[in-house]
């Protein structure tokens, strides 16, 4: 083969989007270069280009697949079907906390995952798997189509920033440069995971508030 | 003078971090480097560890700046000197709202606010202000410290995670590469400050929700 020959023949997509995800997942995302990314699959750089016009529509497809890590390809949001019908309040909570719990672990699960799926949010490229289902697991408890978006965007917004800390605060733990006790005070820095339940606690309980006040 | 001199004589403390803000703010965070502001302020890069040892207590106090903008120096969270005493309802849920405005304005102030707070955050460097205030805005709700000092991380992930997304938007439309309408359906992108108060006025409700429940 030679030098030049195109990834696309050599390569599939699916090829270079995990080889993307591996370097993410070794060495972070300011590593992740689309010179690194060529020189791992022994082409050129202009090679990966066939596949992917830029570095922001890679990302957006590492964005899918760090959003859909643990979940079965084929599987539909969780709770569209039966999102019309009213169910009781606990099983609704209990659909939203399992989606924000799922979301975190699948964040968790790669390096940086928070960084890359938020970026991928704000540029407005990738799936709208995270918030759609956050949002189907709202619409459960008979919340009005407008209400569960704004809900699911809210839900997303604190996820991303509390997993974004979780893993910079590894990343930092890892170098040994975190500064010992300052925050600490009003942080469950030792329980991420309880902090994590708390505040989705909190917002699921200010979806039912507002149900009392209307 | 010659090339060598200490910024340390040459400079204050407050000069060198007012310089550092001046670049952050008009050239964003990965611009702002050690040399560059050595550069804008003519001395040799080693003479700035003079002030700061490495560039995460410069970041830190630069943090700290960011937070308390707009707020008179000499001012303590708003809320300490009534916290023991209970308020109504609505007076508590006000100041929570008005300490989270207020953080949301000031992170807004500066280009690349929200990722400078959030990194010092993370490292545990920078004051506790902005944690503070928000937990002295909770307590003025009955709660006991654990729960407000727990509500108040919750609360600085979301507006963390909020202005995060709407500056890397404001980024991102400044080049033109935002996508179009592709994650619009659920998110209010066209009234983010209507967007950020749902989700506050969601973690609030919240925290009156709990308190029915015990």
């Amino acid at each position: 083969m030679t030098e030049t020959e195109s990834t696309g023949r050599r390569h599939t997509r699916d090829d270079v989007a995990r080889t993307a995800l591996r370097i993410l997942d070794d060495h972070g995302l300011p590593d992740l270069t689309m010179r690194r990314l060529a020189a791992a699959l022994d082409v050129q750089p202009s090679a990966l280009y066939w596949h992917f016009p830029n570095k922001q529509t890679l990302l957006a497809e590492l964005a899918d697949r760090i959003v859909s890590h643990g979940r079965p390809a084929a599987m539909a949001p969780a709770s569209t079907a039966t999102a019309s019908t009213a169910t009781a309040p606990t099983d609704w909570m209990h659909a939203v906390r399992s989606e924000a719990a799922a979301l975190r672990d699948a964040l968790l699960a790669y390096r940086d995952g928070a960084e890359v799926v938020s970026s991928t949010f704000a540029l407005g490229l990738g799936s709208t798997a995270a918030v759609d289902r956050l949002a189907s697991a709202v619409a459960l408890g008979g919340f009005d189509d407008h209400t569960s978006g704004r809900a699911a965007t809210a839900l997303l917004h604190f996820i991303l920033g509390h997993v974004s800390h979780e893993q910079q605060r590894m990343q930092y733990d890892s170098f040994g440069v975190v500064a010992g006790g300052v925050t600490t005070s009003s942080i469950d820095e030792d329980d991420p995971a309880a902090a994590f339940r708390f505040g989705v606690d909190l917002l699921v309980g200010g979806l039912e508030f507002s149900r009392s006040r209307r």
